[in-house]
């Protein structure tokens, strides 16, 4: 049994024959290791050592390693090579990947790189690296198996014979046209079990799912789970067939797209989707997180503007002060878990835009109970700390009204920004808090205001 | 194509031919549609009328549906139908989809409904909801194809013939001794590619990749897509075969997961997996979220305390109490971009525990970086609205600060929870948010007596 512990020592026993350059050992090492957990100690391997491995792989492990490499590494070993050595190796990989690692990791030696393949090939990839990035263009393969609606299951079993080999799957038989129309999807179990006389006619599924081009990684991956697929054919307007996403590809997308999701609601910008922490420069990290940061920052400017507005309030009562952090804090932190729901709901489309008012309605009453809970707790509290029964009021009203408006924030924002034809994963934990910050001081002063009678 | 506009036309059409009371309509509408697009629609119905369109699905279109309906809506669904209509159902679907429903939705009423079905399908149920929840045991199905290593090319696809229909892939063929032991895996596109005559024997993979009945379905996920696996066998100790994991659960384990995390990154305690938003009571989505949101704000009286210490600093420069939301404010945002930052990393495996110190030094460097172009920024401003330079050097050097240690926390904590041998997604931004909120104002404090010399 494989598991993480063992590809650890692996990376240790690695980097002793590294160390004592046992290059026999190297090659014993690396001979039987899948090309992914070679990948991995890649990745974290210093530039000359992980050169030193790789140039000891056979070319068509390589290759495959290459495939599987972060962004950083893959960049870096790239740089290393000369053309021909980087031609040789694209040509063992699946066109897919030669995609996605010009597209990805390596946008700006694209041009250069393109040249020195072969014309067809060089074609073939410009023709995927037009789709827009993130789209079924970008992750399909044309390794299919073609078939036609005349064949018998008999002749397409002799066709896999000779051509399974290069297909990356051949459970789903795709019947095209002389034109390339995709007119239907026979299942292989299904092939087998009919008579080997029978026609593909009879067993075709006429109107697969499929998808455009240009369709968002995001919607394939929804599609693929939603129908337990092994593989969902792109076709053209005109159903011609251009090729298929494969499941394992989907795994990935769904992988990349759960980093995305994390970051954007801890309030940082995504990067490349193979990139891992120690490959990514600081300076590129810290520039994934300065935008928002100023923003928020520069957001929260209100905040100084809202208190020294009620300059007078807090004068008369220092005690209030004491409390802010704590009632902006409870605001923010209701306000985080409420988008941290939606954002998932609208994403997974258990939430649509028509629901608003149903939300609206739901997160209302939540934050309400929530907060006459907290309130209860608080209004004990701020008495046991030895402050005046009014203030204690204050508090404990102040964290009624802020649960309140935190949740209907929390929830409101993210479908107000799909009203508007964006992402609602831009909305971020840290954006909710700070417009909470804000609103939620001048519901405090406010209410300080009407119950002590400054 | 279908899409999601399809989907939601459908819903329409089945929501007016249920208002007319149009059977035939209805069955029309039903018949062509995947079991997963009629359980989305029966998720957002009123249970009368879920009812009622269950009903009309036929017994093997019903059964793969209640497979696919969110956990309320399948719960809703069994209540309501016989012990023998329910017999009917579990028969239909796999046996890994009625350990889902049995364990994942309807756990009290597990025993009795265990009870209504044959003694043979009721000990398998109940050897897999032996396992652990959310484990390989529970994901596992029987259906897979177990061959001899004796068998020849021919003799597996006549088997495939007869068997092929009911496995759940047949890409990968289990070679099994007398003793259930798995001896090796052949691939069902080498087969096809060899010799008919050809043993199995010859174009076997002897050690595939395996996990034990007891792996959680994280890591069963991470294995299946490290390796672009189609399914992962589980073996016991001795190798005993017990059933595979298919990617297709594997995808949902994927999505589950990811709502997971998000939920627990917004401080939110997660439930079954099949939740919807909707689907969970008003008073069941409260109690996920009190729970934190009540320690949060009982770790939030801290900074009353520490604020009511420094009663004479903030008397003495009233100015210094204006900046305190824009300051914690700041942090706990800094410290939410690198708690989801270190939290994904932890569990894509990039960061270890070992990393510890390389994390930290980044994380002190990062800090630095954004503080220091966050204070020069902070500066210009409090010098712009008005305050002294004094007050502007406090609030500047407060936010370098601020944002490196709200950094290192960011960091450290949920390397620290991972120490203990707990799940580092446990730490939220809000937890983070609410650590940062106490030290920082300290730090504020302390920084404003020293510069002010209060």
């Amino acid at each position: 049994m494989k598991t993480v512990l063992f590809s650890e020592t692996l990376e240790q026993q690695i980097r002793a024959a590294i160390k004592d350059h046992d290059l026999d050992q190297l090659s014993a090492l690396l001979t039987e290791e899948h090309p992914a957990d070679i990948a991995d100690i890649l990745d974290r391997l210093k530039h000359d050592d992980r050169m030193r491995v790789f140039r000891h792989l056979p070319p068509e492990q390589a290759a495959e390693v290459l495939s599987e490499t972060d962004v950083g590494a893959t960049r870096a070993l790239v740089h290393s090579l000369t053309p021909d050595e980087i031609r040789i190796l694209f040509h063992q990989i699946s066109i897919d990947d030669v995609v996605e690692i010009l597209g990805e990791d390596l946008p700006r030696e694209r041009q250069e790189l393109l040249a020195t393949l072969e014309p067809d090939e060089a074609r073939a990839i410009r023709a995927m690296l037009a789709y827009p990035p993130r789209s079924a263009g970008r992750l399909m393969t044309e390794a299919f198996i073609r078939v036609q609606a005349t064949m018998t299951g008999g002749e397409v079993l002799r066709l896999l014979q000779h051509s399974g080999q290069d297909a990356e799957n051949i459970n789903d038989l795709y019947v095209l046209d002389e034109q390339e129309h995709l007119q239907g999807v026979a299942r292989l179990r299904d092939v087998l079990a009919a008579p080997p006389e029978r026609a593909l006619n009879d067993i075709l599924e006429h109107s697969p799912v499929t998808v455009a081009p240009e369709t968002d990684q995001e919607e394939v991956a929804r599609l693929v789970s939603q129908y337990d697929l092994l593989s969902l054919p792109v076709v053209e307007v005109d159903q011609r067939m251009l090729g298929i996403v494969t499941v394992d590809d989907v795994l990935d997308v769904l992988v990349q797209e759960g980093t995305e999701d994390v970051l954007r609601l801890g309030g940082v910008q995504s990067g490349a989707t193979d990139e891992t922490y120690f490959g990514v420069p600081i300076i590129r990290a810290i520039q994934r997180r300065v935008g928002w940061l100023l923003l928020l920052f520069l957001t929260g400017i209100v905040t100084v503007n809202v208190l020294e507005l009620f300059e007078g309030v807090l004068e008369q009562q220092v005690a209030l002060s004491f409390f802010i952090p704590l009632l902006i804090g409870t605001g923010g932190n209701t306000g985080a878990q409420t988008v941290s729901t939606i954002v998932r709901s609208l994403a997974l489309e258990e939430v649509r835009l028509r629901d608003v008012w149903r939300v609206v309605g739901r997160e209302i009453t939540g934050g309400l109970l929530l907060g006459i809970l907290l309130g209860i707790v608080g209004f004990g509290l701020t008495l046991l700390l030895g402050n005046t029964l009014a203030v204690a009021l204050v508090v404990s009203l102040t964290i009624v009204a802020i649960c309140t408006w935190a949740n209907v924030m929390g929830a409101v924002v993210p479908l107000l920004v799909r009203r508007l034809g964006l992402d609602p994963a831009l909305v971020s934990a840290p954006l909710i808090t700070t417009l909470v910050d804000a609103t939620g001081l001048t519901i405090y002063m406010l209410i300080a205001k009407l119950v002590l009678g400054l």
